[in-house]
């Protein structure tokens, strides 16, 4: 009866063709089943909470993992970091019931998404961070952020998921977003939205549709048609990778 | 008469193999003046303040130019941040007297160094640090901090110099430092050193030998006996160069 593990990753996405595993690319989930397999012997492969694409980074992304190795949760974690390159770190790894699965165990995530806003953009956050240092009226981006609040059909937002009909991908594009907000910090205006699960693209395609608020394109009159359109034509450019966080997944 | 021009320039040190020009391989001089030619037509060397290594960060490095370009400065720093890859940017361009020179003319330096001293260095900051989880006695270094401070020859701390008896490299190895410092600051143990002058790694050589004075293999006296040896066999190894960044030049 093999084990099954909760372990809990930061990354910094730059250097990866995001989670997934993929041939001859380095993928964060390929890179940890080749770590776990290192410490184990065990050929394994890592379930995340769900996909992060290339460039996304990840505070806490979780992921799950059945393995027959007897040892300690704890030097586990220890053990991977030392094999892990220092773009990945494994948080924390945790002992957990035989049904808990990384994904379909997931309740709710929270991601969050950063903006830098000073007109010249530190090379230390230049990978953290998406660079818009023209103008924008946060105002209109933070009143209007409410807007996708709720159980609605997030077609408008979603792109064509490559994986879309395999295995047990969600059966259609209603989510329900706990909350939606917009908030300057400092140099930074940033995006922060809880919902029970996410379309792919989905939130690079909403900071993308409110960035169109904030350059004046579109009014919150606007982003309730886009909403209710269902229609990925309606919405506006995908915002970069870069300023993509992962920040926590719920159980 | 061509212009001199004072740039003030912050970069990731990471994907660069240091500032100094070198043929097929990415350095912080040879980008920025295929940079300064993109945008002016003309080709001249910057000359640095001083060399950083490969992996070597700086948050206010400063070089000089003389171009003919009748090209206003602050657009020239606008334009120049345009054709720069994010990890080199230009903070500001001044228009400065025709004998400043950005290392003939600097009166003293600031080095900063960052040790990282939680358990798991998050991924975002490992360029930036120098992972370093294992017990240390952060007050004996704290304490022999300021043995150094003053006006010594620091050739126990020097590397051989590659650049030595070129050009016009200064005759010896005695240097003044001002002000020597460690200093705990949340989860990182840092170090700031301000002298009118530092040898080839000597930043890295003092860091690496107060190490051994926090893995208790040296004390106050020890350190006193290594300054005072002028024998680079004498000091301890090199710290890595994540953790190191130049932060201020003084004119």
């Amino acid at each position: 009866m093999p084990r099954n593990l909760k372990l809990i990753l930061a990354y910094d996405g730059c250097d990866f063709a995001g989670w997934q595993v993929q041939p001859d690319r380095a993928t964060i989930q390929g890179t940890l089943a080749a770590a776990v397999e290192k410490v184990t012997g065990e050929s394994v492969l890592p379930q995340g909470s769900g996909r992060t694409d290339a460039g996304v980074h990840a505070l806490a992304q979780v992921a799950s993992l059945k393995i027959a190795s007897p040892i300690p949760a704890a030097n586990l974690g220890v053990a991977l970091n030392d094999t892990l390159p220092a773009s990945i770190r494994v948080l924390s790894v945790e002992e957990v019931a035989e049904d808990f699965h990384a994904r379909k165990s997931a309740r709710a995530k929270t991601y969050r998404y950063r903006i830098y806003r000073g007109k010249i953009c530190p090379p230390f956050l230049a990978r953290y961070v998406y660079h818009h240092p023209y103008p924008l009226n946060e105002a209109a981006m933070i009143g209007a952020a409410a807007i996708v609040t709720g159980e609605h059909d997030f077609t408008s937002f979603a792109a064509v998921d490559p994986e879309a009909g395999k295995e047990d991908s969600p059966p259609n594009n209603v989510r329900t977003i706990y909350s939606s907000e917009w908030k300057r910090e400092m140099e930074e205006l940033v995006y922060t939205v809880r919902g029970n699960g996410f379309l792919h693209h989905m939130v690079r395609n909403l900071v993308g549709t409110f960035l169109m608020v904030g350059k004046g394109n579109l009014n919150a009159e606007g982003l309730q048609r886009i909403l209710e359109a269902r229609d990925r034509s309606a919405a506006a450019a995908t915002a970069p990778a870069s300023g993509l966080f992962l920040v926590n997944v719920e159980y």
